[in-house]
């Protein structure tokens, strides 16, 4: 296993990720941006960013290829894209991993695809929104498959580790499981809230203080974003949804019979404290781990790391891996 | 109706809220604490407040008694209080009105009870916990039932708002009912969301971002107090359950058919924005009331006002009311 950095780098979509990328690697790289909008582009340009008006010219003849574009118009750019990316590694940023891994198992099967993911945004979006800073100590999926490349997984984790990322490795379905869970369903919940707090009325609005202003504040994000990312997971989702429903129900059952809610709120207190757990960096597990070493216990050894909630945090020139692992 | 200032303050329990309430009318009034510990009364004394280890010395002689203990103390001590207050205004700050209620009307009928409930809190308990700005724009809601002294309302309303409160005026089931969806509702989806990210894991934790950060902050709260606000407000709270529990099915039903959670993210999305509307306070309308006018009228000029998401700011020494309505 090589790890060759990456350095000509081509970004396909200019928004909030991929021009905070675009921003973030210009200075180090050759980094070639396409927009299709000349407003973007000009004002990717006057950022010190090379762009491009040919989807073409940001894909052939580069070693990394990123989609920066959202789901939906993915689609129609692929075949374009896989068609010109040559040798390079392809990746993405969407924030379902499934559907896009479906999509490029269509392609022909020499792309060199590996699916990404940054937990990094803002309710803002757009190449104004961003900056070079966005993804600082931000968690970066990239995800591993039985099939996936580990060659292009690790350049990938290099240049990810590099810009100060840490990059959590998972398969698809269990990103996507996971997403359900910590960013699909927080927003549905929002959503929830603010529409009961709503049906109380502008008495009950009035009366609304931190724990309602908080719980809501992401269904002020644009409606269009949150049903894209519900709809785009929506088997994970709906799941969670039904343990959400069960959850609910029966705390309302034991409110009726006279009962408590505490059961719930003891699943969610340690819930609540085991995420401060991860969190807290200053409890994390320094380990490490030569690339030099079988692909199936490097693949098998990635996945465990992601499964316990670590991540890589650097690459090293000497084919070293730096991980942390939660310390708890 | 004669608003008759406010000056001999007992104040029954000093912490978070009755320490800190204490502390900003001290300066001004001549106030007395009540705590039965006696390093809180030592704390209290320190931060130069007159305390004493005698309940009815903090009742007998007073002209306004405000009862700043949780719920199950209120039960223990009313008999007491009430025995002793003589013609003084009673009023509490605990977070569910309709039990008070009940509990006071089981009390002689010469008791002149208002409820109170102030919208100030924090994560944190206790006289330590406080501070005399506690209260700087706080909601401050004050109950007005049929049988409710319009005095004893006003008297106290000129009081709240001379510390810089929005007093809202509303009956208690209505102040239960709608705290269950602003305040009780936000807890239990804290705690449910919590439990659900909990449940996928450390991979699940580690992706989890802002939304999940946001959207579980609450549920760090001391379980015993979530499950007090929660089981002291129990059939308001199951109802808003069910609620929610019918919105989250609907949601999952239209994932699974193919369908969008679009319809109840535009639901919370509006739902949102009334309640920034309702907070922007830029947007708030100035309305003026004398306080001499037929009690009846007064009365429903008052529950209009809170039913429409109004607060009165001030009362004036002349007998005007200052009031604000939101502007939308």
């Amino acid at each position: 296993v090589q790890v060759r950095p990456l350095h000509r780098i081509g970004i396909v979509g200019l928004g909030l990720i991929g021009g905070s990328l675009a921003r973030r690697l210009a200075p180090t790289a050759d980094v070639v941006g396409y927009a299709r909008d000349p407003s973007i582009r000009a004002a990717a340009a006057a950022a010190g960013i090379q762009t491009t008006d040919s989807l073409q010219d940001a894909t052939a003849g580069r070693d990394t290829v990123v989609l920066a574009t959202p789901l939906p118009a993915l689609d129609d750019i692929l075949p374009t894209v896989a068609s010109t990316v040559d040798a390079a590694v392809l990746t993405d940023v969407t924030s379902v991993k499934l559907p896009v891994l479906q999509a490029v198992r269509r392609l022909p099967s020499s792309v060199r695809y590996v699916g990404g993911h940054p937990m990094a945004g803002t309710e803002h979006s757009g190449f104004a929104a961003g900056s070079a800073d966005l993804f600082d100590g931000a968690v970066w999926v990239l995800c591993l498959e039985p099939d996936t490349d580990l060659s292009a997984w690790l350049q990938l984790a290099a240049l990810y580790t590099s810009i100060g990322c840490r990059v959590v490795p998972c398969p698809a379905d269990e990103h996507d499981a996971a997403l359900a869970r910590v960013s699909a369903l927080p927003h549905v919940l929002a959503c929830a809230l603010a529409a009961a707090g709503d049906g109380g009325g502008s008495l009950a609005l009035r009366l609304a203080a931190g724990s309602f202003r908080d719980g809501t504040r992401v269904a002020a994000t644009r409606p269009e974003l949150i049903a894209a990312l519900c709809d785009g997971n929506r088997w994970a989702l709906a799941e969670v949804l039904d343990e959400t429903v069960d959850r609910l129900r029966a705390a309302a059952a034991a409110l009726r019979s006279g009962g408590t809610v505490a059961e719930l709120v003891a699943e969610g207190h340690d819930g609540r404290a085991h995420w401060q757990a991860m969190v807290d960096a200053s409890a994390a597990v320094s380990t490490r781990s030569t690339v030099d070493r079988p692909a199936a216990a490097l693949r098998a050894m990635l996945l465990a790391l992601g499964a316990a909630g670590g991540y890589v945090e650097q690459v090293g020139a000497d084919g070293q891996l730096h991980m942390r692992t939660p310390g708890h």
